[in-house]
């Protein structure tokens, strides 16, 4: 059998995954507190926000507060995502260490996203990439190839258009790509055989999955992603983010969850397990109108966790 | 990387292991029609009780007049659990085709539960498996070797004595093993550590896997073992059952939400996740007061799941 990995990395993409699809705008202050918790717990990247018109998502208008405070956080990456040129721009300007660019993968999710087709975003993809190369900027361009496993609008996406777009973001000048499952339609079949292919192209440029809890299948997936090399991966603390097709249903994988069976597995991750469900414990006082989701905040660790996880960080936060 | 095998049996263990731990008794002819729904949606084992005193667990009174019914259906592995000779006895007289002997490596849990050591449940399998031998009854002896993952009254449970209750199990006459994740603690990295080391000391009588999805690796831990060989899981429709020292979590490993797994991975298990789902719609009026699990029940199939899963069995059903 495949060995996995030593390490893995657990990007937090609850603030902005999170945040953009549920109805409470939670402060800035808040979010700073969110990022510090999540900082001191381990966590060494985060995904702060969105540069998107704050009229088209109000509860990601402090994306720019929350860059300039996170960057204060020693040995953070901190990173956002932009749906065009402009949202590059700012980001670009703020100094943002990564920015992500979304790239469907479906025609009629990139219609419905961003109104432009995916070549349309392959082109846009290639002036983020000279403005960020004018600017001498040290921003890293990561695309995220998304509804790479299946369309809630067209159904079925050709394995075949996932990987042509995912070459095509690394031609246009992405430094790093991933592959998502948008909307939770991805089992451990479909993971292994794509991020097979897409490593066999991408190498190590192919540096990350995005999965989504919608049937109960995000942790068999990353399971099956790390035996293809992957070893980050994106999540979300409470599960938060849900899916407006597919009610009750949960959004990302649960951050606390994942870190607890990486841990489990024997892959360092660097973030303690035990401060970051303390930190998940705010969330229903901080989201008291949100279903959340995630296992382990129920049921608590088990008797024997603490001889099976990794020791805390406590001498790299100071 | 291991290549999976063609096919899984998903062995329905609502009946017993759900329904034994809540509070609703379902009449006997709704288990019925759910023994007969389940086996027309291709499920072809079922546990369908147990044989403990009534007045321990009302719930499975009726455990007899069930081994009867679903041995009219053909081609159904029809299975009880037992907890001493006495339960197996009555077992062998019912004529079921299989009886499960649990037998719980942590010591504490053993004297809590059946309030044997477990050396004294093995010499038990010894007496069990002469009364099945002097009978000359064809049932098969199974022993699920509980509490494998730890225990939460013990907390740790040593792997070496897992493997020594094995097989011993195994000794005493047993013809299968399975271990079983009683409450909840295994991650992927000790199934893959613990089944490759079983299927080394027991081959192809180490037979079964049953998780419990308390924090959320129910369906993880299945895809770790499925590498190992495993092939055989136990679930439960709705994921019921619980644990009472973990509210709110989830039961068994929801048999809808596995099936939909291991089809997706190009696993036959012989099940048509449609009929399945419409039996799983039938659980909250079925059980009104309990509370049930699962993504997919939440969730639906995926647009894509028509063309992914295999074909149903309508015509071995008639």
């Amino acid at each position: 059998m495949k060995s996995f990995p030593s390490r893995a990395i657990v990007r937090e993409v609850g603030l902005r995954d999170g945040l953009q699809s549920i109805r409470t705008i939670l402060p800035t202050a808040r979010k700073c507190e969110w990022i510090r918790r999540a900082y001191e717990a381990g966590q060494r990247e985060i995904e702060v926000g969105s540069f998107v018109p704050a009229r088209l998502m109000p509860q990601l208008a402090d994306t720019a507060e929350l860059v300039a405070y996170a960057k204060g956080l020693p040995g953070l990456v901190v990173s956002v995502l932009v749906p065009n040129l402009k949202g590059a721009e700012r980001a670009l300007e703020v100094g943002a260490h990564a920015l992500l660019v979304p790239l469907s993968a479906s025609h009629a999710h990139s219609l419905a996203n961003l109104r432009r087709t995916p070549d349309e975003v392959i082109a846009e993809i290639a002036r983020i990439r000279s403005a960020r190369d004018v600017s001498g900027s040290r921003t890293r361009i990561e695309v995220g190839v998304s509804t790479a496993f299946g369309c809630t609008i067209q159904g079925e996406v050709p394995q075949q258009e996932v990987l042509r777009c995912m070459q095509a973001a690394l031609d246009a000048g992405a430094d790093q790509v991933g592959l998502a499952d948008t909307v939770g339609y991805a089992g451990p079949g479909a993971v292994r055989a794509l991020f097979e292919k897409a490593r066999s192209i991408a190498g190590q440029a192919l540096a990350c999955a995005h999965f989504h809890d919608t049937r109960g299948l995000a942790l068999a997936n990353v399971h099956a992603a790390l035996e293809t090399g992957i070893e980050r991966f994106d999540a979300s603390l409470g599960g938060i983010g849900g899916c407006p097709h597919a009610p009750g249903a949960s959004g990302n994988a649960s951050s606390e969850d994942l870190v607890f069976m990486l841990e489990e597995m024997g892959l360092q991750t660097g973030i303690d397990i035990e401060r970051l469900l303390a930190l998940r414990a705010q969330l229903p006082a901080w989201l008291p109108d949100e279903t959340l989701h995630g296992a382990l905040a129920r049921a608590g660790l088990p008797k024997t966790s603490a001889t099976r996880m990794s020791a805390p960080l406590a001498s790299e936060i100071q």
